[in-house]
């Protein structure tokens, strides 16, 4: 990992109550930056901008820590974390969220360690596109910009917070979202026709995330088709969409290269790390993952979509 | 073409109207077995089994004629073609059934010619699995066996005929059916475990088909998954999943091998067939299609699940 580039992402990180139909777990570690850090971490060195409360466990951060997830941009502050509690369906199709309490995260105004605002690689995570544009603004600065900047975002903001989106995405080279997300943005009910809606917008690329169908990358390197990978045990979706954008900046950050054939390579890690991260509650899968089972999806991947050129 | 195996069909053959955000049309020819039969004469010679009545157009037979499409089998009686009439969602989401007149698709015993018995390469398209399992019954009757027999079905049969499909279910070698009914067949709502389950009912092979999400393939070569091509100007989806099924088998005849490597590549095939399907009216697309064109979109699929290998 020497050769690989600093990854920032700034995000929520939470506790989160959740059950499904093979069990329940409360106050577990959550947050879009909490799966995302930890799924980039197996590929580059990340650096983490968020905000915890005066009840976030030590536990918590000492897994960060041991993913060498630098931690200069944590906040600490009086109060209590962020928590987010839901229920998913006995077969995945839906959830339904029970309970959001902002607490500290409602005060949240992300402040870059000096040293950060040189970061080359940046994932703003789903949240207030007004506070994803200060961090964008403290990276440039200094007349410097980072390599490659990709942000979420979620109805909530396409719908209060459109102008300042439109803002953001001027300013990005990726647009993370799922598939009706992207429609709502674009107004077209065809995703290519909305991808191609979205690039228009500002970002050179557009990924569209589809759950267990997998996802669509439009670039200038044309269409690129992830799939999901097939998955009998899934425990817990929550946070496989960060943790497919983990996988995904990991992969450029650590390649220090976001030419078409690298972005295709990282639409594949992030899937793999999704994966993963579905197989059981909160961040557990990744406390024993390592790299060499990171290494066998990969190819397992490689073997999902593998088939023989034809002569007609 | 000239290695290739007969390949034999037994479906619906129908006059279609379709309204969709693009356009009407009115009585233009549809039904399962229409457009598998003119999808897999692209690469094998098709042999077709159904009915039509006194009302159904020369234009339609010149159709399945100007594709070498042999007709033995297709009987012709007195009174009404079958008809189906339905409109699309303008983002295709959904389709609402207006009229479904059975005709004299009511009456169909299907027959085949004596001298098809042998045919190698077999597609019980949706019908009812009472007519499927007579027609397998008469391909087996002079003690030989096709080398590959796939079938269709439908909710309809799933819940009104199921002591009679899972006893053609056990006597196939491959089930395409789509998600919902994949789920509705065997209890199981993830598709890894779904599959499983009706691959425990005799088919060796059990392709899920998705839509615009692609499809899964569960066999002895593992889990295939092949996407679906992002079409932004798609006119009419009717008929695409018996496109695929043409494109599928059509493969497997012309080749004459059933192997896994080859029923990946089949799979590839009915993806193209399939995306082509829905860019006009009816079977309209096949019309003008060649099989320059279809090389060309096959190379468009291996672009689209392209990505480089990695070292990590």
């Amino acid at each position: 990992m020497s050769k690989a580039s600093p990854l920032l992402v700034v995000g929520s990180i939470g506790l989160d109550t959740v059950e499904t139909r093979l069990g329940k777990r409360a106050d577990v570690l959550g947050g879009a930056a909490s799966y995302f850090s930890v799924a980039a971490s197996f590929l580059a060195p990340v650096r983490l901008v968020g905000v915890v409360g005066s009840d976030f466990p030590p536990a918590h951060t000492e897994l960060f820590q041991a993913h060498q997830v630098d931690l200069a941009g944590l906040e600490r502050v009086a109060g209590r974390t962020f928590r987010w509690s839901g229920v998913y369906a006995p077969d995945f199709s839906t959830r339904t969220t029970l309970d959001t309490q902002l607490n500290v995260f409602s005060d949240f105004r992300p402040k870059l360690p000096a040293a950060w605002a040189d970061s080359p690689y940046l994932f703003l995570a789903n949240i207030d596109p007004t506070l994803q544009l200060s961090v964008l603004d403290q990276t440039e600065k200094q007349g410097q910009k980072p390599r490659f900047v990709a942000c979420d975002t979620m109805n909530f903001w396409i719908e209060g917070r459109r102008s300042e989106l439109l803002r953001l995405l001027a300013r990005v080279d990726m647009l993370l979202l799922n598939d009706e997300e992207a429609r709502q943005l674009s107004g077209e009910a065809n995703l290519p026709a909305a991808a191609r809606a979205i690039r228009a917008l500002g970002p050179r690329a557009v990924v569209i995330k589809r759950g267990d169908a997998g996802a669509l990358l439009f670039h200038e390197g044309g269409v690129f088709a992830a799939p999901a990978f097939p998955i009998e045990n899934v425990v817990d979706p929550t946070g496989a969409g960060d943790s497919f954008a983990g996988g995904f900046m990991g992969w450029l950050a650590r390649e220090g290269d976001t030419s078409p054939a690298t972005i295709r390579t990282a639409m594949i890690l992030g899937s793999v790390l999704a994966s993963f991260s579905v197989e059981d509650f909160s961040l557990d899968r990744f406390r024993r993952l390592d790299v060499s089972q990171i290494r066998e999806r990969f190819a397992a991947f490689a073997d999902l979509v593998h088939f023989e050129k034809i002569k007609l």
